[in-house]
C-alpha cells in the first residue's frame, strides 16, 4: 500500500503536518531487542527542525512516544506503534495556502488527485511524514548493527557545486556530526554553510546530494530480479521529499567508460572473494558482492522562497504567492537521517528475507 | 515477492536463459481487451538478440505464446500467461563460466546468495528474463493507449559522450525506429553506431543513457507516500540489466540551480493547469501534473568483454578468464524497449490504483 | 504482512492489552467521506467491557481519538490513524500468569515462538486488539452504506444449545440492540441471557454461533481464485479471537443434501437475475451473485475460568492456575460488532478491487 | 493478487478449462531442494480425472513439465514454473453453456464480474485451476518433510451421512490410498462408494468432508493478528473449488461445551509441552503449540447433475438446463490432494516468516 514500505520488515507511516502528529507502526521487528525512547530520539534529533541556523526553523521538539510492541524495554516480535505530537500548529501562519497552489509543491497534485487536501503545512506532503521514518530507521539501524555487524551510515557530498571528498570506507559519524551540514569534509563543510546562509538571506533555497553507505553487509542480500537491492533503494531514497535522482556505484558517471574499464576485478583477499575496484557500489545483479554499498541522491532547491511566483488558486485562476516569515534553505543536513534511515530499512528487510529463503 | 511487479497490474516472471524457456504471467489486466500475440511480439523484436548487427548475435526468433488469460481474441480477466521457448541452447559455449564467475556479472552473487547456480548463459540473471517484462509491458502500453490516451517511449539519448537532441514532446515511435541504435536524433544516431561498431571490433563494450518519457498522463497519478510515482519508475529502471542510475526532471542537474529557478510557475491555459517550465519531470510530491513525465536512466556498458581479466573460481581460487565469440558491444537499443516495458507497467498500475480509491 | 488486512482498503492494528493502548492505521480509504470520531464510538461502544452483566466487567471507557486522515471533519485520502489509551493497567491482578501460562489461551504459544511475552493482560493477544478492527470496520460499513447501499450487520444465533430464529433478509441492527445478548429473537435472548447468567456463576463460561449478513452487495464482488468472496471472509472470521469454524450458505449442513436439492435455481424477476432458493450463501465461484451473503462463525467458549486447571510455567514445570476475580463469561455479545468489522472490511476491500479491474 | 497464495512460498496459478493449458510459477522456494517432475506427478495422479469409476472421467493424462527454476535436478531459488497443458479441447461438448449459465456454477457470476467468460468447461472456474495448487503444494509437502520433519495428509471423513472412523495421529498415506475414495477407514469407504456410484446412476451428486492434519509441525508457527495458522488455513480451503465450511479442533461441535471441558490441560512429557486433550487443534491464538493441527472442510454436492433445472441465459431469459455426458459424482476423493497442497503451502509459508522474524 502507499503509505507502507517494506515486506518483512514493514514500516506504516501516518500523519498530517498539523492535527494529532505524525507516527509510525514498524510490523515485522524481531523479538527480544533492547529498544526504548532513547534509541530513537537521537535520529529524531537529527531530523527535528529547528537544529540550527541552516535549517527550517519550525518549533517542534519532536518528542517519540513508543505506544506499543516492547514490554520491560525490549521488543515483542508485536507492532511497535510510534508517536510523534504536532507543537507547532500555527495554520493561519499558512492563510494564503488555503487558496493558492506553491509552486512545486504537492498542493496542486494532491487537489486534484484526492478533490481535497489539508493545507496547514502542506498537510501529508509535509516533510514531517518522515519523522515515522526516522523513528523506524532508528529500529533498522540498530538491527543491523547488533545483528550483522551492518553500519549505515549518509553525508552531505554536495551543496550546489560545492563538492566534499570523503572517503566512504573510513567516514564514522561523528565526523557527519561534528557541523551542522553534515559534510564530513570539514572545508568543504564551512563554504557549504557560507553559501546556505548566503541564499537563505536571499530569500532562496539550494539543493544537492546526499550520499549513502553500507559497511560490512555480507555477500547475498538482495532479491532479484524486481527487489534487486539497488532497485529498492532507489524507491526508498526517490520516496524521499525532494529527491530527483539516485545512482550507485559508478552511476551516471560510469557510461563515460567501457566495459574493460568499469569491470571490478576478483580476487581473494584473506580467504574472501574482494574486487579490486568498486564501481559496482558493492551489488550485482541485485545482490551484494560483500564490497561497501555507495550511492547518491540528488536533492532539488526546497520550493518554497520569499519571492513572488506565478501560480494558480483553487478556483484555477492564476495568481501570484511569495513565502512569508522564516523559510528552509537547504533540506540537505536534514535528510541525512533521512537517508540513513530508508537505508537501513531496505537493508534490514532484505537481510530477513535472504534469512527466510537462504538462511 | 521478487519476482512479481506491480499491485494491482502485476506480473510475475520466471524462466533461466537456458531450459524450458522464459514466461511471464499478467494478473489484475482488466478483461474484454482486445489481445493476441500480434500485440505483444513486435516489443519482443525489438527486444530480440540478432536483430541488428551493433547488438548481441545470440540466434532467438523468441517467438510468444499466449497459454491464458484470453478467449476470441479479448482478455477474460483471468490471468495471462505468456511463454518464449529458449531455442539457442548451447551451454558448451559457455562452458569455462561452469567454474570461473564473470566479473561484473551476477556469478558470484548469485553463488553466494542461493549456493548454487544454473551457469550456462547467466541462468536467471541472463537479459532473457526481461522478455517476459516486455511482453508485459506490451499489454500495459495497449490499455494506456486505449483506455487513457496515454504514449509511452523510450530512445537512446546518449552513448558514451555522444548525446542526442531530442525534443520530448514531439519524438514518434517512427523516429525511435528508424535506425539500429533507436536514437531519434539522425546525426547523432550515425556517431553512435559508428562508436559501437568501433568498440566491438576492439572487443570492448561501452553504456549510455535511455530517456523514457510519457505523454498524455492526467493530474492524479502517483500514491504518496512510499509509492510516488518517480519512486516506483526509479525502482523499475533500476531493476533492468546493467542499469546504475535514474534521474527525473532536472535530476542531479538540477542542484546547480537556485529554488527560484527551479520552481515550475503555473499558469492557466484553455482550462487546464500547465507549467511554464518542467523541471519537475511531470511529477510533484509523488503524483503527476499532468505534464510530460521523463526521466532518463544510466546503463554501465556492458560486462562480457573479449579480453582476460582477473576473476576467482567457484573453489575460490584466483584465475582470469576472458570472453569468447561474438559479444554484446552495447545493451542500449535493446534496452529502449525494456525502459518503455517497464514504464508502461508502473504506469498501468497507478492508473487502477488511482481508480480504485479516488475514481 | 501479520498485522495488516486487505488489499486496497488496509488496516493495520497495534497494541497490548497493557501499555500505551491499541489502535489502527487506515490506509487507502477513499477521500472525502464525512468522518469524525462520532462515527466510530457507537461500534466500539458495542465491543467495549463493561456494557452489560454478561460480559467481561474490565473497566475501559474505550474512547477513540482520531489522530490522522481527516480534514475539516471529512477523510483526505491519506492514511486514518486512530487510538484508544488503555485505562484499566492493573497488572497486579494478573500476576500469577507471570509464570504460568493459561490452558487454552495464547500464553505459551506466544512465549514459544517469540521468547518472550507481555504476560499483563495476555498481551497482544488480548481482545483489546480487535479494537483497531472495529474502529476501521466503523469506517468501512460507513463507505459500504454511502457509496454502495450496501448494509452489513451480524448477531448471536446460537448459545450452546440454544438456537435463534432470524430472518436474515428481514432483520434490523435495532433488533440485534434490543436485549444485551444482541440476538434479534427475543424468546431466544431471553433464554440464552438465562443460560450465560448461570455458567458465569458457576465460574464457567460457553460458546456459541454468531451469524454475519450482506444485503445489497451486487453481483460481481470477489476475486478468484484465491481470494474469493468466501475465501476472504473465512480469513477474517477465522482471524477473530476464539472462533473455531466458518461456514457459508448451506455449510456443513449442506452435505447432507444431492447436488439437485442443493442447486440454487435461476430466474428473472423484475429485470434481475435471482436465485430462488439460497443455499450458495449469496457467493459462487468466488464471487458474489447479487442474492444475501450469509454465513456463522463459531466461537468456543472463553478460556479463563474460575477453577483450578492443570498447566506449566515458564520454567516448564507442571503446576495449576485458577481464574480470580470476575470473569467473562460469553464473548458473542461482544463478537458481533466484531464479526460486523470484518466483514465490512473484506466486502470494501473487494469492491475497490473489483472497482480498479472491472469497474 | 487474486491468482497469487502466500507470502514468502508465493505461487501464482494461471489456465483456463480450455486453452493452452494451466500452470503455476512457485516463487520463494529455498535453494538446493532436490527436483524432478517425479516429485510433483504423482500428486497430480491422485488429482486427475478419470482416476476411477467414482470421479469425473474427463480424459487428460495431466503431465507436468516443469520450465524454470531447477538446474541438474536441484531447485535454483528463482521461479519455478510448471506447465500442464490440455489435452480433453472439446468445446463442443459443452455447446448450450455458450449462452446458458449452470445453476450454482459460477458461470453467472463471472459474466456478471468480467463481461465475459471462457465458456468451455467453465474456464477459469474449472476445477482443472487446482492442478497448479496441487503441483505447487508437492513441492511444499517435500520442504515440510525434509527441512521440518512436518508430514501433512488428508483423507475423506464423510460422504453425504457416512462417517468414517479415523485416528489423525496414526493414520498413513497407504491407508489413505488404499482404496478409490480415499478414507481410510475401510467399511465406510466401501459404503461411501456405493452411495457415490448409486448417485451417480441417478445423474445426481453428493458431498461430504475432508480431514486435513499436519504432524510434527513445531510450536511457534503462525502470524497473529491476521495471518494466525487457522486463518490461513481457513482461506486456503475456502478457497477451493466447492467448500462451504472450514472448522479446526472442535469447531462448530465445540460450542456445545462449556470452557472448563473445553480448555485443554498442559503438562510437561518428556521434556516437552503437550496438552492432554487437544480440542484447540494444534493451534492457540493464531500459532501452532505443538501438538497435532486437524481440520475439516465441507464440500457441497457437485452443482453438475443430470437434470433439468430453471437458469437464465446471457440475453437474461429463463430457461432451463440439463447435465450431459457422464458427470462427476463426487469432488471428494480428487479433493484430498487439493486440501493436502493448500495445507502444505500454508505450513511451509509459515516456517518461512516464522524463520524471517524468530529464527
Amino acid at each position: 500500500m502507499a503509505n507502507s514500505f517494506g515486506e518483512l520488515f514493514r514500516i506504516t507511516t501516518w500523519g498530517e503536518s498539523h492535527g494529532g502528529g505524525v507516527g509510525v507502526v514498524v510490523d515485522g521487528c524481531p523479538p527480544r531487542l533492547p529498544l526504548t525512547e532513547k534509541d530513537i530520539q537521537p535520529d529524531l534529533d537529527r531530523r527535528r527542525p529547528g537544529q540550527s541556523r541552516i535549517v527550517t526553523p519550525r518549533k517542534e521538539s519532536d518528542t517519540v512516544r513508543i505506544l506499543s510492541g516492547t514490554f520491560e524495554g525490549k521488543t515483542l516480535g508485536t507492532p511497535i506503534a510510534m508517536w510523534v505530537p504536532n507543537e507547532d500548529a500555527r495554520p493561519d501562519a499558512y492563510s494564503e495556502m488555503a487558496t493558492k497552489f506553491r509552486p512545486s509543491h504537492a498542493d496542486y497534485t494532491y487537489f486534484a488527485k484526492y478533490g481535497i487536501r489539508a493545507w496547514p503545512g502542506g498537510g501529508r506532503s509535509s516533510a514531517r511524514e518522515t519523522i515515522g521514518r526516522v523513528a523506524a530507521g532508528a529500529i533498522a539501524k540498530q538491527l543491523l548493527r547488533t545483528l550483522h555487524g551492518v553500519e549505515v551510515l549518509a553525508y552531505v557530498k554536495q551543496v550546489q557545486r560545492i563538492t566534499a571528498q570523503v572517503d566512504g570506507e573510513r567516514v564514522k559519524l561523528k565526523d557527519v556530526e561534528s557541523n551542522i551540514v553534515r559534510c564530513p569534509d570539514p572545508a568543504a563543510a564551512q563554504r557549504m554553510i557560507r553559501l546556505i546562509e548566503k541564499v537563505r538571506r536571499q530569500g532562496d533555497t539550494v539543493g544537492g546530494i546526499v550520499e549513502g553507505i553500507v559497511r560490512g553487509a555480507p555477500a547475498g542480500w538482495g532479491e532479484p530480479v524486481f527487489d534487486r537491492l539497488e532497485a529498492d533503494l532507489a524507491k526508498a531514497m526517490l520516496s524521499l521529499p525532494a529527491s530527483k535522482g539516485f545512482q550507485i556505484g559508478s552511476g551516471f558517471g560510469g557510461i563515460l567508460l567501457t566495459g574493460r574499464q568499469h569491470n571490478d576485478p576478483m580476487r581473494m583477499r584473506r580467504g574472501k572473494v574482494i574486487t579490486t575496484q568498486n564501481l559496482s557500489g558493492g551489488v550485482q545483479g541485485g545482490i551484494s558482492n560483500g564490497q561497501t554499498i555507495y550511492f547518491q541522491v540528488a536533492f532539488k532547491p526546497v520550493a518554497t522562497v520569499m519571492h513572488e511566483q506565478d501560480t494558480v488558486d483553487e478556483q484555477l485562476r492564476n495568481t501570484t504567492l511569495k513565502g512569508r516569515g522564516r523559510h528552509d534553505p537547504c533540506v540537505l543536513p536534514r535528510a541525512v537521517p533521512m537517508v540513513e534511515a530508508m537505508t537501513a530499512l531496505v537493508l534490514i528487510d532484505h537481510a530477513l528475507r535472504h534469512k527466510a529463503q537462504c538462511g
